[in-house]
């Protein structure tokens, strides 16, 4: 007898006992609606409602965890059809570039990606077997040809998908055309904005002055004076509010530095910033003193403060010259938490209307650094499994770590953190598989009751991200 | 059927072959007593025998692992009872804390105090159900009509518990005057003391410069004077041991180093330390210069050295202005082993005749630092999962990570390191049920035989301990 | 009945589904032949075919796995028939060694160390007993009359354990006279060397000047300056190539530094370096120089490069003293990656000619750091689980930890990295069982079909290795 390629019992235990119980507690929230409270999809899909493109551009060209993964094996961004800032010419038969992703799709074996795409190849597009170069042209005119169908459109798999909420990540800058649009539409489902505002806080970030200039045009304030840019940061927040339904807020900073400098420094780093002279230590300085405005705004406005901090961005920078940010070149970093968050934490971390939630991809924190406090700050909740731990053993051991000390109310539920529209439902399914047999291994070491495992699962699944981004 | 709440294979792997070895295992060892050698119980409860205060005093304002959960979730630490330096009002209601406590008793699920406490409230005060708010009352009554009764006297539940040696934690400026009178007692148990002195060693705490004027006053030595302090010291050891029987000595610094410096160089930092004028790097010479001091004492008067290293206290200075030490808001940063202990162990770590054990909340040193050392320095011992790790989880990563390095005869056993007398046993048994797992797992994957098994859980249990403490 | 000290399934999961599907696809790599690509035996027993000494000596003496563990527990080396550097006469009655081993090997439970001693006793000299002080006797006596058997002679045993290839490492300034004795024989078995240059490139080691002169002396170059000094490597380089087979180089750093520096700054250092001058800094810089010119070369010739960076070593003074190196006293310290590997991934990684096999004893680094390089950089591979992790549970980790981000087409199959020639099919079995375990419990879980299984076991275990070492 063949094997499935999505077996229903994926993910569960081969002990019996855990996976029955771990199948108890599935069933209980399989089919609960999607809470995507953090995530990068364009919310111009939602909007205009067309048709997505073809399978290559949707599932290679588009997804990093795909040509990272191609790349690695010496395989070049230019065949599969990613094209340079430099002018060599990128492959362009969609086809051509299919074949060779299927050829080497035997490279994802164990990886989230392989778990992912298998997902929606079965469950939105009804093709069974395991992609391979064989099957490859199969797989492209099936994908294909649905693509142009009415149920392919983007509102009609958001409601198949059994989605919710989604939030959608985009800069101060951003006018959210698209999401004022899809507020108008007569449509029951939530897509709101995240303030997002590295940009212009980040001083390292390559276009800070040019963005700064941007966020004074638009609220017409002298965004060369630091008042006046904290300011024109407020209004923005009040407008991502407004317009975009946002309730949180995300920074994506090299490190967790967090400071209380006097006003007369801050503008002082802030000219500097403007002209581009900080060194790299001013411009931590600058960053974990701007966090501390964030967090002082959250109080204010009720936004969710949200850190994910840690990684080298564009660590390769062949790669990055050539083709880019986000070609899979971002490597993560050592962090440290209980030094570099303790000004925060003592300065807002006691008051349980402001809310912070932290993410790492650095686990070593896990036990160490931010269990323990989130264990302790009424202000600090622990974000889920990030990025590359985004997986059932980054997952399992994201648990494994945290609920002895943080249990799992501190923690905020899943997010998939995706702009992979076609993969959510897969990523909330894993991650619901994981949480259960986690829940059923407990429940079958008598560690917690099947009863509190059956609400335990519902509130890491529903009500808790629901809670903690305030939706 | 309803589920138990402290079922008879708590902790057992859900898988049939494992339990049975783990069962077998465990049978062996359930019942052999207890040696607590690394505790911070009260002496004056031996001593005196008085009757325990209410329910919410003894297992929710005393014990740090519970309010700050509860505080993690925005309950004030007012309401939990615990009174504030600035005068604020706390709760004296034991009866409404207790039953704020039931109601959020769920936010413990999966934690090991919810393990603990289970285990207190069924086998202690045969209370067989899980804490609610429904039956918070029944709770309560029933624990504060015991705690008046005889057989809930400190020294009958001392009994009781099967504890055959525990050991306190004091100053060098205590005068033991509760261990004398435990001495007198006609009373088949040992109460020890350990020398901790960290409040005379660390310039860094608030009463160093105080507490050395006392240290003076009590041996009568001008301990102003370097080599007075010196002898101060070794007098307050010899004191611990003849009056205390102390076996340990304990040292709690915020780092790990230790190092040799010149007699002139110690002498200038300990005048600079009394006046208050050392730097914070200063500090850490000092200190590590004083961890040499106190290893070349130990192998003069063979009190094993114990080092906890790796805490930042009092993370939360709000909590700390308003509510003092010890109110859940340590919280633990990386440590590094390797090159700190260089020194030491260079100097003391070869004679078989000086022992240090090491105790670490930053769980990457395991298999990169700590098994390695201890799998070759014959003067050091590995300490178990310490505080947020000792836990069934923490328990069981200790293990897989230095037992291929380290043996198992380079570690100690368990310590309960609390001050919550009644969570004793229901530790012990977690420590023991979670050790018989992993064996019965190794002997399961036949790794070792059910034969060696049987007798290292013996070891681990209790030869161990007596062993490396030298009880 | 008794239960087997070498069970056929050991390292399989007790649970029948997983242990069913690693039995099926242990039965499919059981029997194939090593491929050692990175080890240290002596390539001269090889040419010489001598017979090996006594059981001592092979088990004890020269196995600092066992007597550091010995050691810790307070057996003195000497004890051991160690000699020391200072004369101390050291025990020369190898039985006696033996005996007091034998007494000692409980200490071993649960240690890799034990499972390969374990496999070597029942499957090369057919002692099916656990080895006890009681047949200490026996195991001696019939380890040490096979020992002058043929079938024991060195080429025999390389035969009968089904080696088709090994690497032994040698110092550029070998002859490398046993691999070309062994070239001439008429032998279908492959012995090869690797290129460790660490002497002639680490201006820390206690030879470097001297070992530069004789690197000057063989390749009559004038070794005092730099740029004859990179022809010297060069050529020696070719050497390997020409006379031994080596296909790679290996780098033993203190750090994982790489960095690139002006021409001048480079001849400055090196200038200094000759003259003992330079600070531990420029060593580190001038190190990391010098990886960057390996890269270059490797490039060049196609020699594989492998870093095994991290290892304080001698960390025992007192130890290292008398009785030199590799006595047991190397300890890991913490490693960086991201940032310490970025230039030369930026100069060389993205060509895929050249390849980088990256080993760490900082498990830390898998998930955060090493995973997501290796599946990034098309040239660098993570070499398996090294030295203290070369265990069940360290490589369990390092699959668990890096198979969702690298694949496993980005790591290079098994290295057994020893000396300890006795052990070298017993170490090969341990991790074909574990790699078989891991992929049965993701079968079992559905996250792979068995088929899929069934490859990749054969890759892992055959065709990696000889991929990426270019056998």
């Amino acid at each position: 007898m063949k094997e499935k390629v999505l077996h229903e019992d994926r993910l569960f235990s081969a002990d019996p006992t855990v996976k029955g119980i771990a199948k108890e507690l599935y069933s209980i929230v399989k089919d609960l609606p999607i809470i995507s409270p953090h995530g990068h999809t364009n919310p111009s899909w939602y909007a205009k409602n067309d048709f997505f493109s073809d399978p290559a551009t949707l599932f290679i060209k588009a997804d990093h965890y795909i040509f990272r993964m191609l790349y690695s094996q010496g395989i070049s961004l230019n065949k599969l059809g990613i094209p340079s800032c430099d002018g060599t010419p990128a492959e362009t038969d969609n086809r051509k570039i299919w074949k060779l992703f299927a050829e080497n799709y035997y490279l994802f074996a164990g990886t989230p990606s392989r778990m992912w795409l298998n997902h929606v190849f079965i469950n939105v597009f009804g093709l069974t077997e395991l992609l391979t170069k064989d099957n490859a042209d199969l797989f492209y005119d099936t994908i294909q040809s649905k693509l142009t169908t009415e149920e392919f459109r983007p509102r009609a798999l958001f409601e198949r998908f059994n989605i919710e909420a989604i939030a959608t990540t985009e800069t101060p800058l951003a006018d959210l055309a698209y999401h004022k649009e899809i507020n108008k539409l007569n449509w029951n489902r939530k897509v709101i904005t995240t303030f997002r505002p590295d940009n212009v806080i980040d001083p390292e970030l390559p276009d800070f002055a040019k963005d700064i200039a941007k966020l004074g045009e638009i609220t017409n304030k002298d965004t060369q004076d630091y008042d006046q840019y904290l300011l024109a940061l407020r209004e923005r927040r009040a407008y991502f509010k407004e317009h975009g339904g946002a309730t949180a807020t995300d920074h994506g900073h090299p490190n967790v530095i967090t400071l209380e400098i006097e006003k007369a420094e801050a503008v002082e780093l802030y000219n500097k910033a403007l002209l581009g002279e900080l060194q790299e230590l001013e411009a931590s300085i600058f960053r974990g003193h701007m966090l501390m405005q964030m967090a002082e705004m959250s109080l204010e406005d009720g936004l969710v403060m949200q850190l994910h901090p840690g990684v080298v961005r564009n660590h390769n920078h062949v790669i990055y010259k050539q083709f880019g940010a986000n070609k899979g070149g971002d490597i993560p970093e050592a962090c440290e938490f209980t030094r570099s968050l303790q000004p925060l934490l003592n300065k807002y971390g006691n008051n349980p209307n402001f809310e912070l939630i932290v993410f790492t991809v650095d686990e070593d924190s896990y036990t160490r650094e931010l269990a323990p406090l989130a264990g302790h700050y009424p202000s600090m909740k622990l974000g889920p499994a990030w990025w590359f731990n985004d997986s059932p053993e980054g997952m399992r051991r994201f648990r494994e770590a945290t609920t002895e000390t943080a249990g799992f109310y501190n923690t905020v539920g899943f997010n998939d953190d995706t702009r992979a529209f076609f993969s959510i439902p897969a990523r909330h399914d894993v991650a619901r598989r994981v949480d259960c047999n986690f829940l059923a291994q407990y429940v079958a070491e008598h560690r917690i009751t099947q009863d509190e495992a059956a609400k335990i699962i519902v509130d890491l699944t529903y009500n808790l991200p629901k809670k903690a981004y305030r939706l």
